[in-house]
């Protein structure tokens, strides 16, 4: 049986029972059940279902593995965190995660004015804000207000202008309620897809030159105290631990020698984000190849070396992993809404008195086709197909022709396959062929919305039904969404195969999973054919382990979306009322389909099951 | 001096004059003048300008040159074409696309029901409505609203199930107000980065099989006569005639065949989008590889070939173009905020009495390099380079010895440079060496939000400089966008080589352009760091030439981006008030950092120019 790589990716946050997915958690309900739930009180379309106790457990792992580390090392340093903002900033999630970071003053990192007042509205009081990314003067000043408020304020500049910036700033309000901190550009790169995030190439950071013309700088203004921390980030999923260590040693050296050049209250390195998430299906793909203990072990020893050796204090350790916090506590549930198969049977044919002679030849080939000429007569059907194909466009055969020699190719194949299986499959070109043999499962959802991340990056997403897993499934299967874009497609790949059951879908419902989606999907999601966001839904658990669907908010009505765009919805309304009075003449039809539009005018852009 | 390519993409629609970029239409407005007027009413950050001018020019050239090959040929057929909603659904695109529609009775596509809304609402009343993608009942139930509006409506079916669907949704109505297409699978393939769209394997379209059943149910149903087009789309930019010369004749058989089979009132083959776009900069690297005139007179000619060769009457042509239409009209501009360079000076040198062995050999290098030895040089310096950020990494030098390091190396390559460059650069290394010492230029835009089909495709938009085109541009240029993330980079690219210039910012404004953004960018746009629509202008020109700016729409607010996240504002408000009030016992102050921080909220996301 197929358990869809669940002990790869899932982390011991799923588990299969009784053909059943369940969440590993509380008292383990299945995930089709909290489904039937939404959709039983009046929900349709996809579902993005949000457990805040895997953002719980993710914190904890982070917090714990480091604790463990620092102990294990009797290091001196403490070990502090903030959640970066961009990876996701809607309010189902970080007010749950804010409630969480309590207990641990986990902080909040902002990118943009927009993101740093959420941090200045919802961080924990004692909690760190750090703010990266290029500023203006305006975003600095959002800062220091953050700093008036009593936040833990540390401005990471990427650049000598936005020092300038600060130190401007300071003298308009005669105080410095913030700590500085720099970005430092390592000369070791970064890795995975999100590559360019460190090296000497990088968008972000400062020189070993700028970095000392920084130190000038603040020393010039008395303000070489306020330097709290420098900060580097070498990619978003580090899949390999070695470039890591690399910079861990280089910044650990900046460290000790910033230090040493006076600026004592240098007390932390910001590790960035980058703690990888396992999104692979496969055993063979997987995403990265050590666990957060080597991980955090890794950080605690080499600082302690370095610190030792240059006669430092061991600094604080200050990480921004978004990715490993949001990705594992969002699912996306898509309902398949139909199967698009490529069936072909004998009764379709629609022979003639007198067919074309290779119509008539893949006739004798489908008849007389066994075990010992399969191969040949496989060969064959394409040849004779490829050349009917041609036939059909010069116009010397007709559109029944074609149908027959399509099916007729079709039941060749079948017949093919049957007999490849019987011996084992050692054909290579018959299994290509029986691999573009998909079920097209069209699923109610956008991939433009809710995975960009796989139309843009080909980033794969971990991807299986919520039922039937006790049944072996055995359609390899390609994924459609609902947009009219040949790209809103998951494809059937050989790398990575994905086979999906055999449903019929008017006596069940058949509904696909996708995990470890929290992290970036929503933001980056596009209104392609204006879908836009899905149905949402919180699912916390009770003191007894009972589920509850704590808030379930609908996904946008047409009306909301239109609205979204800058139309004026008056005058739509006006303009399709005026539509409907125009041209339909008998009051009572005119008010029955004027109330019918009304209704589908308010109703989700995504489709219903029929 | 560098024209930027703009006779390649630029089809006379701009023009280069006293080194201004102006536009070629009215009294010829220099673009830097529109943006100054704009910027002179109080916008700062990025703006995207909309010229309905050159919607009207695309629609005119596409009705022209289709009229004129139909005259050509003597076809009987007539030309139709609807505007592709999913290319850009925004009011201030649509809206002035219905206005010029009206001459031509050109109609708008819509792909699912909330672009059908907009269709029904803004269509022109004799204009066609074509519905595409895949349809629940409800989407169905629209489209006989529309028709009952008097809406000419087809709804193309991409599957079996949608036919069924509307004989059903007939059924309820007792009426039967919208005509029915079908949607082709072809087996000639598709064409461009968009190739999925076409062929055997596309996620669209009905087999020859199904399109035989479609006709038995039809004609069950007494509907036959209902079935009005065929409709396929080999994707959405085309680069190459050929496959699209055989989709024509594969899709010309099947109309013919199915006019014999008695589909009486089968009177449109519906070619849809894909005539492409020439985006290209660079002469080696055009996109396309036909003219619109090429491409209307194959189609014209092959489909009259086959009509007479099947004893089948002319089919109206009808076409989907949506990126052709859509792309020129919309240009955003960005304004330059700073230029990170790697300037290194010897002033900047920190030399020591004693320094490490390497760096004494690099300075001896720098001082000894010469015509001569230059290639030699540089390699020592590459190679000392490399070991001396390893002795860093393992703390035998210091951070002063670096940044010397650094400068030496910098100030190494440059001499080189000039001694290779006297000789004509001849050596490859150097050459490399050269494009990367790039100046990157920090753009007050998101590539994320404004140019999501470059991150996503790695599709190239034109980009060039608003000004200074009487100066050659000399510098290796990476564009950097202000987000907070690595993918937000244009990087320089040896294939795709931009130059642009070296400015004072803090003595003048450099604003780049990108072009040909009116498709897809819009709407695929994404909120990374919350950075969101950029301003928004409408300019038109008067009688006399004269441009007016007749739309103008700021950016959005961080408050409104927030109220879109679905945060609750008043609870953002009273908790950064909360959050001052509880800080800040100074009652003056208090009131004075409160306005300030509530002005701030109401601000752009953008960044200032300060």
């Amino acid at each position: 049986m197929m358990n869809y790589g669940i002990d790869i990716w899932g982390a011991n946050n799923f588990f299969i029972e009784n053909g059943k997915l369940k969440i590993n958690y509380g008292n383990q309900p299945a995930l089709i059940d909290i489904v039937k739930e939404i959709e039983e009180r009046g929900f349709q379309g996809p579902i993005l279902i949000r457990f805040p106790h895997l953002i719980r457990k993710q914190i904890n792992s982070l917090y714990n593995s480091f604790k463990k580390a620092i102990k294990e090392f009797n290091y001196k340093g403490k070990f502090k965190a903030v959640f970066p903002l961009k990876v996701n900033q809607f309010p189902t999630f970080v007010k749950p995660l804010i409630k969480i970071a309590e207990k641990y003053n986990y902080g909040l990192e902002a990118g943009s004015k927009a993101e740093l007042i959420l941090a200045m509205t919802y961080n924990n009081k004692n909690a760190p804000i750090t703010i990266n990314g290029f500023k203006d003067k305006d975003m600095i000043r959002l800062a220091f207000i953050a700093g008036f408020m009593g936040f833990d304020v540390t401005i990471t500049i990427e650049g000598l202008n936005e020092l300038k910036s600060i130190i401007e700033v300071s003298k308009e309000y005669h105080k410095m309620p913030v700590n500085i901190g720099i970005r430092i550009r390592l000369h070791t790169s970064g890795v995975g897809i999100w590559a360019k995030s460190g090296g000497i190439e990088s968008k972000f950071g400062l020189s070993s030159t700028e970095i000392i013309e920084a130190v000038d700088i603040l020393k010039k203004e008395k303000m070489l105290d306020k330097l709290k921390m420098i900060h580097f980030h070498i990619g978003s999923q580090i899949n390999d631990i070695s470039p890591l260590k690399k910079a861990i040693r280089e910044s650990g050296n900046i460290y000790a020698d910033l230090r040493k050049m006076g600026a004592k209250n240098l007390s932390a390195i910001n590790i960035g984000g980058g703690l990888a998430i396992e999104y692979s299906q496969w055993e063979e793909f997987r995403d990265k190849n050590y666990s957060i203990e080597e991980f955090s072990n890794d950080v605690v020893y080499l600082l302690k070396e370095i610190s030792n050796k240059k006669h430092v204090p061991m600094p604080d350790i200050f990480t921004e992993s978004g990715r490993f916090i949001a990705s594992p506590s969002t699912v996306l549930v898509a309902p398949v809404i139909e199967l698009f198969s490529q069936e072909y049977t004998e009764k379709a044919l629609k022979l003639k008195e007198k067919n074309p002679d290779l119509v008539e030849e893949l006739y004798d080939l489908y008849k007389s086709i066994n075990e010992n000429n399969y191969i040949e007569y496989f060969h064959d059907a394409l040849d004779h197909f490829e050349s009917l194909l041609t036939l059909f466009d010069l116009g010397y055969i007709d559109l029944i022709d074609r149908s027959n020699s399509e099916i007729l190719v079709n039941l060749i194949i079948k017949k093919a396959i049957t007999y490849a299986t019987l011996k084992g499959f050692k054909n290579k070109d018959l299994k290509s062929i029986n691999e573009k043999f998909q079920e097209k499962y069209l699923a109610n959802f956008s991939i433009f919305q809710s995975l960009p991340d796989f139309w843009g990056l080909g980033q794969r997403f971990p991807i299986m039904p919520l039922t039937k897993l006790n049944v072996t499934p055995n359609r390899s299967a390609t994924i459609w969404d609902i947009t009219c874009d040949s790209d809103g497609e998951i494809p059937f790949s050989k790398q990575f195969p994905l086979y999906l059951h055999d449903v019929g879908l008017e006596k069940e419902n058949y509904y696909l999973g996708f995990f470890l989606v929290g992290a970036y999907q929503e933001i980056l999601g596009m209104k392609h054919n204006l879908f836009s966001y899905t149905n949402e839904a919180i699912v916390t658990f009770d003191s007894e382990g009972n589920y509850e669907i704590e808030f379930l908010e609908p996904t946008q009505k047409i009306r909301e979306i239109l609205i979204d765009l800058d139309y004026d919805i008056d005058e739509i309304e006006r303009e399709l009322k005026n539509n409907i009075e125009s041209a339909i003449d008998d009051e009572e039809e005119r008010k029955e389909i004027l109330g019918e539009l009304f209704l589908l005018l308010n109703d989700m852009v995504y489709l219903k099951n029929d």
